[in-house]
């Protein structure tokens, strides 16, 4: 087979398209992998809708999609024996490293300034196959379903958040509830949270939140988000804020709530600069510890993953809440953009 | 009433006698407790047996015992409102310290060099009533079983141990299944262990700690601890050792199976120093880190419990296996020796 | 002797007053503490000027200051033999806390929420002598001279602010050359940076921060300090971020000058809250952790201030640029107002 | 130029031997470094003497050597532009690590466990020439002398033992003053400690350790290390052991000397197992940890080693007692041998 099913950007314009290409070749260092699932992020809809920072970051043409898990089928002349071969069960690390810098030095390659991220800076997984750096392939379990085994790119961002800081013993305030803050609940709960509240404003997301193990999953366009946080934790303020929702007002209503000494981990971005924010109250008084949180680590994010995973602590399939073949590509990004849903993966062998 | 049953060492030799004596008089910065259930630890029975350790360091006349939990029923002149109240259902920390030495100075109380402890250096509570310092109290929620509550001390051992070291998503072993071996299991598990495996070579002991959630309990008389536990991590070592037994050999086992990297928490004492003991291999070129552990944190532990008992996180109640009046002190303590036990809890009241 | 000189706020307006009043009897658990060297912090400059916080908080009559240094003349009732006694030489930490609360429970007595504050909530050392709780008293090495020995409430806040993050052979800016941040040069420097830059817009203070050991001196009112401080550090940006002024632009400037994955500790406080504050690229996507910053771990932050003292590793003295008699306190306190000066200290004795 | 002087081991005994070898050519991603100068390791001896260990471990015929500074004169095909390149003046990672295994996936390639050593595993740089994997190729400033840069392999042991734990405002002990052991207090002291106390049994490297920045240097062998120990501390026990000798009494005493809750950081290597080793009293009951420490963290501690001496805040080259050209090799060999010196440097060039 020399052509391939892909969901591309053509044009710099709204929308994608499924066209034939190539099948690609992998280079010396690469792995070819058959897709089998691949799950669509929520960066993957702002490509979609073509907005600002799409306009500035992306390409075309280019294959999208970078979630996904799949077999390994060629691997380049330079991969080692050590290294993932033919037949091999893989999920991606998304961000393709340099490899050389301070950070990527220092074990901190996740914020790795020359970092490109596949299906943004090159092809993605939104198609029957993908190469990529043998570095970037991570083997999984055979036993983990493929549909699982997808999400974990953005299961990582959830599990960092989370591990950034200790909720051992701890009183958890999980700001927003789209996936990654979804996935983050049952993490907090693993990894010994006491008592975990959720907010978002939307009711389906809230209904999701209490399924995977919220105590509380609160309606911040609703009902009196402090008071009712407060209640939960006998008045005591939270220690920990994950703040998933990008949203200033959560944003201050998480770290208002927290107690003196508290932590915050912050995942999600805004879509304006913050203001009237006051950092003297709400942080250098309060003596509070805030956590910049990006991509997941490498690779010790991944180990985490596998392991909650594995051994059950963490069921992820109630956030998957609907699966297409991926020729229905458009119908699967429609139910994305409507907000009413967790994770969606697609089948690109279907 | 002034007079209150009491078991006590009154001479320098084996066992106990259960004899009245005086209600104590709180002193100005005391609280009176009117004990519901002590828990009979292991070095109580040092003490019944009057064993090398005991003979140095008990001066008869003593009440012994320091687990419990009771009511407040009077405090002295100079405890202040904010403190702990007549009504308020306490704990105590056993460990009187100094406040004023540089370790409690530097939030490190449990390892004051001046530590007096309950039922050792003062009066214990193996009585109807027990004084002790307002500042060694601890408010425990109402709904706490008594008994329960008894065993935090006890707990607090476990959980100390266990919070030294991270294991979120890391492979446990466990050596040693005594109380706070047992209690370290379900810990371990609150605190987001991918795996447990314990240890131990009493078969009484290793069936509850599969009931309290080993995902595996090895009988290091009988069976190939090393290759087992090794099979139940695929080979790959284990990130964590809680070696609870003070069992050189146990010791020794459980750092060869550590992985490089890995960490070992400390709380067993053994009878003797230690002998042929490989610290090249099994701790420096391994790279391993080893925590000493004394006592629990005062008072980050008991938050720590607190939230592990109240949230369901942990439950202690399948570690109770005995519960006796007071008054059978003699049996109970028995029991204990016998080996064929968990906690042992008693209950002055009846 | 019954009466004593005092420096007092008698009514609710601008300026202050010297003024006899009686000299304090100890409580049963406090120290009598005659004062032999104050000085001046930016704090009592507020109360001086009466401004908005001032007008919120102080209630005359008041007796003005919190850093001092003097002898231990007399001790309560309760003072215990192994607290400090006549004789000692003490300084004091300036918050009052309550001992009872989660945070001081934690070992975070700098952030409890019950803390009052000597010279704000209660009489303060502008005087000949002061009585404050016994737990407030530090002691001193006799040889530490007196002068000294009262910087080090402020001096805890600048080894507090440094010693939160690790810049052990990493490259520091401080931003803001107040007393505090000039503090935390030396700190800076002895606990093993590589390179400090330091900026502010004083070219009083900047001379003052190479006199301490900055590397370079950057002057943000006119100089281009991002330019100038990236050519320090090879362009390679900073580890770590000092934040003493409060400035919002300051602030914007270092995080802008982190590295991504470095560090922030904020001890400076706005005026304003801040606007146009771009987390995302500042803080979320660079993997930056920030630390709040509130008074001085208690009792952490002293000792490590004694053996910077004591070891010669850090030399305050050239900070200290004034000092006077308390009597000519309004002198002292215009000067503190004008801006060009370290530290200033007074004397009540002459 | 095709063939070079090299110091060999031709034959399975003791003895070296000089002889001409042909240059090496680099493989696709290896560099080819021209050898300025190399140092001599206390490992090199143990080859030299042919001792039990080597015996095991070495393979003749074999280039000797792995501490070592140089210039790139040919880089392998495989090598990026962003790699180190020809003209290059660099020192090597003598660690070549696997990149694959768990341990490299964490960051903790320093514990690789299929770790291969230059001049151990493979050939080493007693010589004009080496070739090395460009991963280990480590880039210096122009600015360091080559002598210098050689030692920073053995430097690393040093930076990385003290890193491993926090010496900020802390009493530092280090046990053992042969060439790690001397590097590591002048790294104390530019790392914040308070005071450093050195130990060993030879008067001449005691000698040095006060010329590098003890404060003192006591001889364990004639003086009662203990009691003038605890005098250099006000008899309050050290925060920190460095234990550098490997002997076990000097590992015991260090212990015993420590505070509760002090920390240890191990990396002498004892000839024999350890006997009657009291693990209750001087580690479990004190709540001791202890830092197992192998090889030099990839690549924090390179990072710290070039910021220390880059600042001048560590000065290695008092140390450095002999040197001679590669021809003297026997002289110089047999100089280490007797144990009066530090480090020696051979030049290949001379």
């Amino acid at each position: 087979m020399t052509t391939m099913q892909a969901v591309t950007k053509q044009q710099p314009r709204p929308g994608f398209e499924l066209i034939q290409v190539p099948v690609p070749t992998p280079g010396p260092r690469e792995v070819l992998i058959k897709v089998i699932a691949t799950s669509i992020c929520g960066t993957d809809v702002h490509i979609y809708k073509w907005d600002h920072w799409s306009q500035g970051r992306i390409k075309p043409p280019l294959i999208i999609g970078h979630e996904f898990a799949g077999e390994i089928v060629a691997v380049g002349a330079q991969v080692r024996p050590d290294e993932p071969q033919v037949g091999d069960f893989v999920s991606a690390e998304s961000h393709i490293v340099c490899g050389v810098c301070t950070q990527c030095k220092l074990g901190q390659a996740h914020i790795c300034p020359n970092t490109r991220i596949l299906g943004v800076d090159t092809h993605g997984c939104y198609a029957e196959y993908i190469a990529i750096p043998v570095e970037n392939a991570w083997k999984n379990p055979k036993t983990m379903p493929a549909r699982v085994a997808s999400l974990q790119e953005n299961f990582g961002n959830a599990v960092h958040t989370v591990a950034a800081v200790d909720v051992r013993a701890k009183t958890v305030l999980v700001t927003g509830c789209g996936p990654a803050g979804l996935m983050s609940i049952p993490v907090a709960r693993a990894f010994g949270a006491e008592t975990v509240v959720a907010t978002d404003i939307s009711p389906y997301r809230l209904a999701l939140a209490r399924k995977v193990g919220a105590d509380l999953a609160l309606n911040a366009a609703a009902e009196d988000v402090v008071r009712l946080a407060q209640d939960a934790v006998r008045g005591k303020g939270f220690d920990v804020l994950i703040e998933m929702s990008g949203a200033p007002k959560a944003l201050v209503q998480g770290l208002s709530l927290l107690k003196p000494g508290g932590s915050a981990s912050l995942l999600g971005l805004s879509s304006n600069p913050l203001n009237d924010f006051d950092l003297n109250n709400l942080v250098i008084m309060k003596g509070i510890t805030i956590h910049g949180i990006a991509g997941r680590r490498l690779w010790e994010t991944w180990y985490q993953m596998r392991a909650l995973i594995s051994s059950g602590a963490v069921d992820l399939t109630p956030i998957i809440t609907h699966e297409f073949p991926l020729s229905r590509w458009q119908e699967a990004l429609e139910t994305m953009v409507s907000g009413n849903s967790g994770k969606i993966v697609m089948y690109p062998g279907e």
